[in-house]
């Protein structure tokens, strides 16, 4: 199976966005690209371009938000790793063969038409790595 | 000021470079470019390619080490995000006259000959980011 491409994003939990982007937009220079409520995660999310890749910002939504219960228990922060891979159906399924533990073992739907799917954190030292991947004409 | 160049690394404690690297390597497919002891920070790192970016590993070698103290309070996972920037030093001077709280003023040599500095986590919502400049030649 050929190496993951590259960092898609960084996904950081934030509590407010409009009291972080100007950090990440006046203080470090990144520019903001956009915005998105991403319902099904109860978030609205901020992307901000580095290089070849994207820290998204993810404010939570409500209470029921996976970011939300996030901060309750570790504050704002990182919250996961992003890699842009080829084929995350198969990747999955190679993954779970070799019992690596996976939050998703089929792929759903994410932000901008890619497939999706998360690892467990206890398959990474604790660091929740997510697999994504493109359409092909983007 | 221009715009960050692009992700650097990303920064991860372990507790053991031996136990950890099969999961980056065999499993996600990343490629070892090499490891590095860095004797300043009392750290062994491990380097993965991914994209135009690297994920470090980052092994305590004495319980002096900053990672070592980091893991005491927080457990193993991700420690820092680095960008890769022009100008460190006057990065860093703007920063402190804009009132961004910093670890470093003024850069410090790092690992791969490049000069680097690091911001307090107060000043991102507790994330720990550190600027990069590299040598031109490089």
């Amino acid at each position: 199976m050929s190496a993951p491409k590259k960092i898609a994003h960084i996904g950081i939990a934030v509590k407010s966005l409009d009291k972080t982007l100007p950090f990440y937009t006046e203080q470090l220079g990144l520019e903001l690209v956009g915005t998105e409520i991403v319902e099904s995660e109860q978030v609205q999310v901020a992307f901000l371009k580095i290089g070849e890749s994207h820290i998204e910002l993810l404010e939570p939504l409500s209470d029921e938000s996976p970011i939300a219960k996030f901060m309750e228990k570790r504050g704002e922060g990182i919250h996961h790793i992003a890699f842009d891979v080829d084929d995350v159906t198969a990747r999955l399924a190679t993954l779970k063969e070799q019992g690596v533990p996976l939050i998703h073992e089929i792929p759903k739907a994410g932000a901008h038409d890619a497939l999706i799917g998360f690892l467990h954190p206890k398959a990474a030292n604790g660091v929740l790595y997510e697999l994504c991947q493109y359409p092909k004409e983007s």
